[in-house]
């Protein structure tokens, strides 16, 4: 009798470098080929009895599903179902966790890129000419800051591994709008980004809270840019004083545009110019971010992310800086905030337009119009099926 | 009964990393190994009829490998056989997608790589001694460009897989000599690659118009080096004025052979040195780069491809730069344009003369000369076989 | 008949990649898991006498056993089991070697990084200014400094692979809480690293000793911080002067969390965010790294380690630097001893209690109280059954 | 009837990865465990008969065995066997190509690293304090030495993979102490890396010719520090002033020391912190030179390497630098000729007493002493063996 395939594959199921089941590995392909539709659905559909070998049929438990499917998560959690127990099921928090498993990934995400970007625009800002340092001249220079933004992204994407590592609302809505993530993940996706900047911002101040005081000369004093001593520019970002709107407008449209243009092909598995599996996807991610703030930061700060922005601004207005965050630069604040969704739905719309091939509404007649009218019907069959199945 | 080989071989295409066909494997090693002619041919012959098991035996449509191939590029579209589906040659604009897939791969690839580049010269050099960046002295240093030029490169190439990421036409063109790449490939790339150059030296342009204005101190004024406050010099490369003319061009030749033999080492898989897939290769590209910039940088410029200089120069003499664009420097416009196609032949030469044992024309009687004069019959040979088929 | 799974496993061992017995395997694992108990019991029952096909049963001498439990090491030394010949247990120096094989490995990582993190201070510090450096303004700025220690974490994780890598107490002892790493190994650890630290620096100062002498002024001048012609900061470290002691040791505590947090998540596994493979392990270390010192480096010089900081502050005391190394800064000396262990235990709390799904007191009830109790039971059982069979 | 274990072996083999026969494997294999005598006499003893299936038994042709033997090198070439065809070895220089295969090798990794390294100094040297230049501070900085060096030898062992990558004489010599590496290869390596060091830095001046003149303050004046314009650091290293003797030597030994101990660990494949394949050795040798070039490149320059630091001496010397480059420093030059080759030694000798567990003198009786004449027997047995084959 032949060997058949499969017990190939599961003898390597021994290896530590694979020991995940196949419906996990499934999980897993969902997140790297950005939450496709139908691989989405599948797991759903397997857990509704098919039952693959060797994989328990009900994982996560009717109650969390829907609790998930109201949030308007995906109703599985992505989490590795050798610790799926039962034991952990029974807990209150851990019940929790799996709730709430993608916010988590995008709050820590998120709060991290920002204790790193922030913490170095801080360190270098606030330690300026300072001649007591080794070399004589503050601790680090502008370079630092592309590395504080690169080195933030690079591990905020390892941490945010089970949430698709998003980290910006602008790239979670291109890939509603060109790789089939479902719209209603944008809501908790948003809320968690968006908690994560003002956190993270919030332990930079914390941490150089007397630095601030001592460079802006006075306890409490807090200044806005362009103040001569401003603090402000730690935490979010103010234009150049001679840059002009529409400038502003399009460097931050031009720097998201290449940001969603690299990403959505650094994460296309048809691309021949990119490894098939993700791991050099984090290390990539930090050349490119380092690579905006070295050729597109100097206007107007290379946001290129709402809760990047936004998120750090409210936590500088809420602990005592004036109103100037908001009415610096001509009211700026609100140029971080809509320049990147449109510059990312560009960016991948270039892409798609150029060089994708795979599923995109791009690549349909009336370039996705028709698709986007066929998907939402499909999307409201699929809400359909899964109520019959007491889901959402 | 035994498990032939090949259902073990299958087995595993369910796995993401390889879930592409025998036959796209091909293709990749074609890309991996340059675009050999035998491997080229390859799938060719194979479409005609032979069939392997589950390969579709008529990917491309007969219209589209005409128009491919009167457009001088391999009447196979490098495309995802699973995404070559039958609604996709319905559409216009994929039938266009896929009929210019190389040019379009290496218009953006260069279009990122100047990008990235020029943007990094445009941040430093009109921010130079701004002492209201963090840190008191502008944003960026030297170093800036070396990432900036590093770091296009690099996600240039991820960008550009699909038509092997040459983005110098000195390199398709060393390709074609030394490594079977048909020649009747070079004009559409060059095209190509040089649009790439316009158009993102011109997206520069248009970000920092108000920085240049600014710094220039008034609308409009544009200047070239050595003029003072010259901005000429973000978008193509002028001499230091103490270079000879033959220091000018000896540069120029060094570094491009340098990029040359290090280029076919990173690609020979015959070199121990090297891993044998191509994961390695944006990085270490990234690498080289950066030590040319470091190293090589200072007295011209490091352009090294003619894309690079040429095509921004004349977008910035069509955007207003006065005629000294072409005069500077002695009229210096031309060697980054002709050093790099010399420097380049020359480093491949010599890593096929000293190191390379796989098939080259230096590794034939004559140093290759018999071999060209055989190569070309051969194509001829194969032209003709191709019209009989059609295709051409 | 059917070709048996393993034999399929076998097949690979020829290979380089994987020529260690499946035992061998196991202990790598041990090591990737973080010495998870359960893990290291494995080997330790297998050899009382299930022979896995293939495996010596009697790998250590049982004399060699008795010593390393006695040392607190789990009794089977992590070598090579091909390298365990009968020829090295014969030999006093490789009975050595193989009873202190982990605090040997810790002791030369912990003193590699140490020889690169202040080597870069003080090239750094001792050369402030000089203007016969090429560029005319010392040899290297702040930024050297992040990429010393990076690049010491990285080389000293890679040197030290065979105890685990933690080159830090406040890691190891976060491990032992949260990550089943027996606490009887702390100890020898600890011992080994502080060793290290002091071994590490004392070479950094034999190295530099003439050149210190020209920059404090005289032979066998030797002042701290903040005096002007200090060179005490090479060694260990001291905060800036108007930092209040409340913020030094926040910055310690966040920075250590940080660093905590995010080796946590490098080393999940269920972590989809991170390769399956420990070999992007010690690049994203120096990234992390790199990180702290750009982003949290300046207030406290993150010290974020007992070890890094106290064992070289001991040995500049020894040499000859006055008390104030113990005084300056308002005894700052006790904060990197004691902020890192508070600050990596808060950081591993958060990363489990949000992020991690696997075993962790914190994802038991009570958030682990319960569980450590067990836990306790369970290594006294473990303990007891060791001594029945004569190994600790 | 079960599938035969090789044949799932055999299936990979289409794979483009591992498209090389299993000997080439074995020939791969050698080169990582760094030329092993048992590895090294494998080949050699299948290549008399036992014709291991699917091989040719005879592979390089029984005249160029010869050759290479009295050349010192081993008698099969680490060449690709599908390249090693008859037609290469009906020609004249494919045969000289294969003869000198290593030295070629060796060749053009020194002369890649020495261009790359000279040339960073001499951009950063000549340009010190270069108002034009972007940013307003030259076309580099200190650290872009370290960059040009860590790219060098990165790049260097890309190219040199088929000889080893020793690229350093101190580093070929201690492999042949410590690690089989067969004595009678030394002098060619030796030779070779020389001529590398000789040519690269000549390259180097060529290159930079005009810009000397420029910086030195006329056509052909050379000076040597600690002259105020001198350019002849730009090739070899120079002390700083205030370095004892004693310093000195200590500075070039340490360093040495560290390189070698951490190229054994990164070369152990029984240490578990490193990764198994190769593909990692190039990029953390970057970050190795790196370190030691922002740690320990002050005082002496880090010349840590005879062949970089005499070959560009000499051809200093050569090229018109007045003799001054042989007594600067209290004749400094015999100690980067000495002192790597005692700090290799050193470092390799601790990392093989404390860490290593594999084949070693130091892991024998008497720490090597009895070895190393057992394997001078075992030499001369393994020489008079193949004289009586004919091949030496």
């Amino acid at each position: 009798m032949a060997l058949p395939a499969n017990e190939v594959e599961n003898s390597k199921t021994k290896d530590f470098a694979s020991n995940r089941s196949p419906q996990t590995e499934h999980h897993e392909h969902a997140h790297e080929a950005q939450f496709g539709e139908q691989l989405v659905n599948a797991p759903t559909e397997s857990s509704t009895g098919t039952g693959a070998a060797g994989v328990e049929p009900q994982r996560t438990s009717a109650g969390l599903k829907k609790t998930r499917s109201a949030l308007g998560l995906h109703p599985e959690a992505p989490i590795d179902p050798e610790h799926d127990t039962k034991q952990h099921q029974d807990l209150f928090w851990s019940k929790v966790k799996i709730a709430l498993r993608e916010p988590f990934a995008e709050f820590w995400g998120v709060c991290i890129m920002v204790m790193f970007g922030d913490g170095s625009v801080a360190q270098v800002l606030l330690s300026t000419g300072q001649t007591t340092a080794p070399g004589g001249n503050g601790f680090g220079a502008y370079q630092s800051i592309s590395w504080g933004w690169g080195i933030g992204v690079m591990l905020g994407i390892y941490v945010a591994g089970d949430s698709g590592a998003y980290l910006n609302p602008a790239i979670t809505f291109t890939n509603c709008l060109f790789r089939q993530l479902p719209w209603r993940r944008f809501p908790m996706y948003f809320i968690a980004q968006l908690l994560g900047g003002f956190v993270g911002s919030g332990i930079v101040y914390a941490n150089y809270i007397s630095a601030i005081d001592w460079f802006e000369g006075g306890h409490g004093i807090r200044t806005v840019p362009p103040a001569a001593k401003a603090t402000a520019g730690i935490f979010c970002t103010y234009p150049q004083p001679f840059v002009t709107k529409a400038s502003q407008f399009f460097s931050e449209f031009i720097a998201s545009s290449l940001l969603m243009f690299i990403i959505f092909a650094l994460k296309d598995p048809s691309n021949n110019g990119v490894g098939k599996s993700n791991k050099w996807f984090p290390l990539a991610l930090f050349f490119l971010i380092f690579g905006l703030g070295a050729c597109f930061g100097w206007e107007t700060g290379y946001a290129i992310n709402l809760v990047r922005d936004f998120g750090p601004r409210l936590m500088s207005y809420a602990v005592g800086y004036p109103s100037e965050v908001w009415s610096a630069g001509g009211y700026y604040f609100w140029i971080p905030m809509v320049a990147p969704f449109c510059g990312c739905v560009f960016g991948g719309f270039l892409y798609d337009l150029f060089i994708y091939t795979g599923e995109t509404p791009v690549n349909s007649p009336w370039f996705g119009l028709k698709y986007l009218l066929h998907a939402q019907k499909q999307r409201r069959e699929h809400l359909r099926r899964n109520k019959e199945e007491g889901l959402v």
